[in-house]
């Protein structure tokens, strides 16, 4: 089953993939469609074909985005670091998140805009103190990230979030896709291209701590639930840790992909900043 | 101007100070209230006293909360770091607030549960890209929070985040004080007791950053909107920094209070661990 959040000329809707269209779903998006616990049998019912202008975040407005750096064992060592004990999490706020076909918006604030394409896992039901077996059972399915990454601000401290939640840069979608169709523990192949140059190319089964792990290490001090997102980390590549370091520009895009996932590309766009006071 | 979320026999409240009783408003809680526009004419207006049972977090569900870490000069020092050139940001989520009175609740999965006495920051307008006096006029009031702290967790890893959102451990309130009444940036006392023993006190004039500096910095990565806490950071006397190093157990009780602002009564209480999952 695949799940999307489509934007159309009355807002959004969530749809189900049959054959080669999106059909209608009776809510407004797969976060409110996951909120119902019988989801599974809702998406079995399509409505009509939608008349889409884009695809929104699949989940546009998660309550939570729990992150998780340092988790592919190559991204690592590129980095310099000894394989952790525990995953180190941070977070992203929802105004990060944009659609699969979205710009990556740049302000000019930030001179050093990294790419990280990340598998991530969409929370199908609540969780707190789970084990892995209902980890396992509380993810609804996967999709694509691009945890696109400020290094300047992020290492402006020891702590991240500034550098990883910059508004309207993350791309999430285009669908989430049910375990049953794509499993990541096989080693689905993630790649993330700049301008059509391959700059990550790993699978999905290298991860230190996967995602069954990884959810039912989150529920151990919060409650997860429907529509939560947990991105589970990048692999080699980014380009800080290149040899010399290279950084997204404006006009730049960026493609990120996982084998029988989907696929988001978007395009770093600069913009005014967009003042807001009221 | 004081306002409160009032818990009552039929839900939750906001709720305007007159003399020495709680007037009810139109509005589900505070952060309702700041949604609207026109809320400093609406909490003019109170309405029949509030039958009370408690104060719920003085913003129940906040979209945004931005924790800043490492801003008293004398916390910097008995940590041993270097004065900050700029603030080390991260979030808790709002599953973790509880209200002033309410108990911190330990599932014993941690050993090592610290206090740490914060001024906290309401947001009262949108802001975006914001300067100091845009920073100023979007700050509604503040409040007294306790950034209660796993360290075991919180220093797993490089990020803090998990030892930072432990549900229902963070104390916020118990009421919104408007900026006429107490201005943070004279210098109000900021104590922390535990057990009736005084382990911080401070005043809030000794921060680094203080609220205007990091709501206007917080605004140019991402935007705040009304109801968006920001914590500021705790003063020296945090007990993983004593020697010996002392932690919080059940049955200890936790008084963390701002002159002129308000103050908050926290016991531990060890819970069995709630597993959910449905």
């Amino acid at each position: 089953m695949r799940l999307a959040t489509l934007r159309t000329a009355d807002g959004t809707t969530a749809a189900t993939r049959v054959d080669d269209a999106w059909h209608a779903l009776p809510y407004q998006d797969v976060g409110t469609l996951l909120g119902d616990p019988g989801w599974r049998d809702a998406a079995a019912q399509p409505g009509a074909p939608v008349e889409a202008t884009g695809f929104a975040p699949v989940v546009p407005k998660p309550d939570k985005i729990v992150c998780c750096g340092h988790n592919y064992t190559e991204h690592i060592r590129e980095l310099g670091h000894e394989l952790p004990t525990h995953p180190a999490l941070f977070s992203k706020y929802a105004d990060a998140l944009i659609g699969a076909s979205d710009d990556i918006e740049s302000d000019g604030s930030s001179g050093m805009i990294d790419w990280e394409a990340e598998l991530a896992v969409v929370v199908g039901r609540t969780l707190r103190h789970g084990d892995d077996d209902e980890a396992r059972a509380a993810i609804a399915g996967y999709t694509v990230a691009n945890d696109i990454s400020m290094r300047d601000w992020q290492r402006r401290s020891g702590q991240w979030l500034a550098g990883k939640t910059f508004d309207r840069t993350a791309p999430l979608g285009p669908a989430l896709v049910t375990p049953d169709e794509a499993e990541p523990r096989d080693g689905l192949r993630i790649t993330c291209t700049v301008n059509g140059e391959l700059m990550q190319d790993a699978r999905t089964d290298t991860l230190v701590f996967d995602s069954i792990r990884l959810v039912s290490y989150i529920s151990q001090f919060t409650t997860l639930r429907p529509g939560d997102i947990v991105l589970t980390g990048t692999p080699g590549g980014v380009g800080v840790a290149r040899t010399p370091a290279r950084f997204l520009m404006p006009g730049d895009t960026v493609e990120t992909a996982i084998d029988g996932i989907g696929s988001l590309r978007n395009t770093v766009r600069s913009i005014q900043r967009k003042r807001e006071y009221r």
